[in-house]
């Protein structure tokens, strides 16, 4: 592809390929996190289509989308098998022949080298790309992307082309090709910038937050400020159109505004996750901690350990499902199990300390409590969980009582275990 | 509308309507959930369409849908507000004038009552239909549903309409409503019934077990066999056209077929995900496991957690992230950890036998890698992992050698300690 910028980029369509997704077996997750991204880069987008692994929908859809838009993502299609025709469709459709990319090839073949294993015939398909393209580097899988125009007259204009770029199905491998390759290059191409914050709020409901700044949310034109709600908290996202680049940080006092108006509930104001931030406390602090988990059996832990470099802190965690195991590997007192239950707050004190001990850690979490759908009663309900963080200071216990499924249950006592860390640290 | 059946459905699309799709806020299940229904229908269905809450699109929209296909089944804009125009722009589409349901004013008037609130004038919109509308009660929400003709000449038939079913947004009312009234009246509509089985297949790539079945694949018409890819794992979908109720069942001698051919690889014939297998074999030999997880952090846990009454066979973990750990809480002696070192044959087996041992289980899983981004050698590279398992016959251990990032490696190590498991029972 000729690498100047050809124009600005007015409006985008998403078009995902893959008949898992027609037939509902995979569900789409692609569309909603380009969406997102076009969002943050200022790019409109109006619709979102999926198409099966067919040619000639495939090509009537692209041609028609192109008609009508300057940007095309597609998702999908890219794989080795015979209903992967995705490039091959695209390259038709923009008229542009196919030809063998030999650094491809050649990254394929030591893939498969790698690994061990054949590489098959039909595993080559995968580095042949239409000729002009831009080809987008798969960090975490074997089929890389592209980009190139695709001329389609529209009524407006003869010379209309529409900026096509191909990407991978798997969320994991569009999520780092998107990250790395397509953002920065449409970054140059979007109409205006947007200078966006995300300040994330915990303990406080989207429609409780949004009443306490109604007065700011009725007044605003530049930055904007739009409420959304997440499992287990909230988040607001400011946003600042910037037309050139002398046009003054808008951002600064609505966000000193927030945080007047929200104090601790704010615990992030940027990009890191709750575990993130926790992480970095831990860090800066020299602590290491250690989970001692009932009803989350573990997901504690598994998000903790999604943080690359986690090892600096976490020392590791006991997973006690049942009694015998708060008793006899983290030694809870079998009196407390007896006499409060394993739900209870005392229980989830001795679940802390005693990992604590056990880990010989700076700090110790706990969490007990009832997932459901079954184990719960009139006085201990379903949703029912304590939580409670040991270190050097003492001991402190919370209890949560949360609605929703096991899974949701799970996730937030997950949320409100890592929350009580960060305020504890 | 008419309720006579004007003719069987020979194809759909579905049209999500809403600005928060569009941006990417809101998770679109409703495309996947349709997707879905109308495959088990045997309704083939071609397209999924994403559009904003804006007249214009939408309209134009439902016009080139319906030039194409029999079936429109749209979701979202039912809603009170001012943005939720999907009703009234399907009607001005289909050239019906909206009138008053009498009977769902009614409604609507007892359920603002019952909760004590009051009813707005914006609420009554929801009593509104295109006149000759089946109207579609909604068991969950105040906006029901609505079925009426659109019509829309195309190349091959000037008397063309589709028929269009308006549902509202949330997953929790979409799913009822199409459940009690909008199913019963498709069976009646759909050309032909599928009859389909899922086959689940482990160690062993899409591309090479498409290959080992090329000359299935080649020849079928009836049932038709499809594969997907998925993390670590891999899909046969196998379906056959129903078209009478004497019809004999063919998928029993493909299936004998598949199974034949991969034998082991198939760990399921079913819907059933590989720890939900792992989880009910464990149950029917009253076997308990507990799993002693390195670089997977509490993934393997966590999983497993997901399932319900799975207390039954599941007694807790140690996430063992330190050698310290490994050493004191699973006695992983010394010498193992100095000769061989964390990440070796020799250290998993010795987890697996410890984790067992600590929580008294039938069989001790354990995991031990390198999941990266850091840690790797030149002689223990990124996505080394062991795997062992431990019962009372001895120590089992597997190598694996992962691709792929972070979340990657140790997602596909959870799933190869499953079926590690699976396979030792």
């Amino acid at each position: 592809m000729n690498n100047q910028i050809e124009k600005k980029i007015g409006s985008a369509e998403i078009i995902c390929v893959g008949t898992e997704l027609l037939m509902g077996h995979t569900l789409n997750t692609n569309s909603g996190y380009l969406a997102k991204q076009l969002a943050e880069l200022g790019i409109p987008s109006y619709r979102q289509i999926v198409v099966g692994d067919n040619v000639d929908r495939l090509t009537t859809q692209i041609l028609e989308s192109a008609g009508r838009c300057d940007l095309i993502i597609l998702t999908g299609g890219l794989g080795p098998t015979t209903d992967d025709l995705t490039m091959e469709t695209a390259a038709k459709a923009a008229g542009l022949p196919m030809v063998l990319d030999e650094k491809s090839k050649v990254e394929l073949t030591e893939h498969f080298t790698r690994l061990g294993r054949v590489m098959t015939d039909n595993n080559l398909k995968q580095a042949m790309f239409p000729v002009t393209s831009t080809i987008l580097p798969n960090t975490n899988g074997t089929a890389p992307g592209a980009m190139f125009y695709c001329p389609a007259p529209n009524a407006g204009d003869p010379d209309h082309k529409a900026l096509l770029i191909l990407l991978p199905g798997p969320p994991s491998e569009v999520v780092p090709m998107f990250t790395l390759s397509v953002r920065p290059f449409l970054e140059k191409m979007a109409p205006y910038k947007l200078h966006t914050a995300y300040v994330h709020l915990i303990d406080i409901g989207e429609s409780a937050a949004e009443t306490r700044i109604r007065d700011m949310i009725d007044i605003q034109v530049n930055p904007t400020i739009a409420p959304y709600a997440a499992e287990g908290e909230c988040m607001f996202r400011v946003t600042q159109r910037i037309d050139s680049d002398t046009d003054p940080d808008l951002l600064g006092p609505v966000l000193d505004e927030l945080k007047n108006r929200f104090g601790d509930h704010i615990y992030e104001i940027g990009t890191r996750s709750m575990k993130e931030v926790v992480f970095e406390k831990l860090l800066s602090e020299n602590k290491t901690v250690a989970f001692a988990e009932s009803c989350t059996a573990g997901m504690i832990s598994a998000e903790f350990g999604d943080i690359p470099g986690v090892s600096q802190v976490f020392t590791g965690s006991c997973i006690s499902y049942s009694n015998l195991i708060k008793e006899n590997v983290l030694g809870v007192p079998s009196e407390t199990l007896d006499k409060y239950g394993a739900v209870s707050e005392e229980c989830a004190a001795a679940m802390a300390e005693g990992v604590r001990k056990l880990m010989k850690t700076s700090v110790g979490v706990s969490v007990t409590g009832i997932a459901g759908p079954d184990g719960g009663t009139e006085e201990r309900p379903v949703g029912l969980v304590y939580l409670a963080v040991a270190d050097e200071k003492g001991t402190e216990v919370k209890k949560l009582t949360l609605g929703g499924n096991r899974m949701r249950i799970r996730r937030v006592a997950t949320l409100q275990a890592f929350n009580l860390l960060r305020k504890r640290l």
